[in-house]
């Protein structure tokens, strides 16, 4: 059926380019990837050579375009469906598709105010209004899915809505943003993923500096 | 199964309770709908009551509470595959998700600066910066969809996608945004559909003003 080449920005920043390279990576599906740096100054020319909202990530794959994270996420979970990017229970693939869906629609305070970023020193800044709201929504998703399924993931073994968290766990970690031991747990589990890692280790090996995203 | 109970906002006002309610109506799903008006003032309680969220819609199905007006939306295409909500042929379904979520994520300044109201007499509005952005990518879309299928629907009958940017159709005609024939002509197509004019005759029939949604 062709090669998947899954085009993404910086790994440092590019929370959108995360969540379906993760997913992808984790669950085994094989694809390229293409990493195209940000260009703020010139309006990011490559990315509108490439992705029809002139944003990253975009999946090619021969004519076919996918963009926006998750459609990428499900278009992939059509072509391979054994790699289980989505829970096996149908209410359980439900819930993970609403928690996806408040993930790509919301939080934009935490979003706004606390900017992926990799290789950030942990340290906290002075949060905006609406970004402890965001927080505590996520706490309890979290926790509301292990309880649940029994973790270590969001539906025990790992899928696509962990990826679409993903970015939220660095956020939380390098703003220091979460006290409650639950929470770190479910954070100290994705962080070790192979996945994760191999992303982490790829970003922190980058030479950009994004002042935008340096908050 | 057991009755699909969809719980939505007015329906002069709730653009995202319109979304799923139009795709399942259109597509011959048999549910059950709820109206809860806004009740702004208290902050809501009595959707706090049915939805995780605080927000509506939601969909519950015996025990299952779905929420996100797109996840609604692939509950039910997935337990009525034959309603042919999304398009049949894979490329079609991933670009009918592109966009989809396109419009779940995204179009903050048409969205703020221009509510859907159903009742609202046209009468354009000093925009604010990004709508008229907002707007031009909303007509690449429509007509770059047209175009491939054909039409009058996005992707040649409604689905999902046509559903996803139906409240698009009254900002664009209530706050007088467009001139473009072909964009008028697929608005047109919107407006005449009966499950659309069912919606419509509701709305005009409701009695609530919400003073935050008249721009
Ligand atoms: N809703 C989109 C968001 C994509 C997005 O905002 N991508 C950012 C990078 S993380 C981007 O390309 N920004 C560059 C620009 O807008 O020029 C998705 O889920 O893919
Ligand atoms: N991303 C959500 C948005 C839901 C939403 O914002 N709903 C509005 C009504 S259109 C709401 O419930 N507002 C009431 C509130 O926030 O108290 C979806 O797609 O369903």
């Amino acid at each position: 059926m062709g090669n998947l080449v899954l085009f993404i920005g910086n790994k440092n920043y590019s929370s959108w380019s995360l969540r379906p390279w993760l997913a992808l990576e984790a669950c085994g599906i094989p694809f390229q990837e293409v990493v195209i740096p940000f260009d703020f100054p010139a309006g990011n020319p490559r990315f509108r050579e490439i992705s029809p909202t002139g944003r990253v990530p975009v999946l090619h794959h021969g004519d076919v375009r996918v963009w926006e994270s998750l459609a990428i996420i499900e278009y992939a979970a059509e072509l391979f469906p054994e790699a289980g990017l989505w829970p096996d229970d149908r209410e359980d693939r439900a819930r993970a598709r609403s928690y996806s869906m408040e993930m790509l629609s919301g939080f934009r305070a935490l979003r706004n105010a606390c900017p992926m970023n990799i290789r950030r020193p942990r340290k906290a800044i002075a949060l905006a209004d609406g970004v402890m709201a965001d927080v505590a929504r996520i706490e309890q998703i979290w926790q509301e899915a292990i309880a649940r399924s029994g973790g270590p993931f969001l539906f025990g073994r790992f899928t696509a809505a962990d990826a679409m968290f993903a970015p939220v766990v660095n956020r939380f970690e390098v703003y220091e943003l979460i006290t409650d031991p639950a929470t770190l747990r479910y954070m100290d589990a994705v962080k070790a993923h192979p996945a994760f890692r191999k992303w982490q280790e790829a970003a922190l090996a980058e030479p950009w500096i994004v002042p935008e995203d340096e908050a």
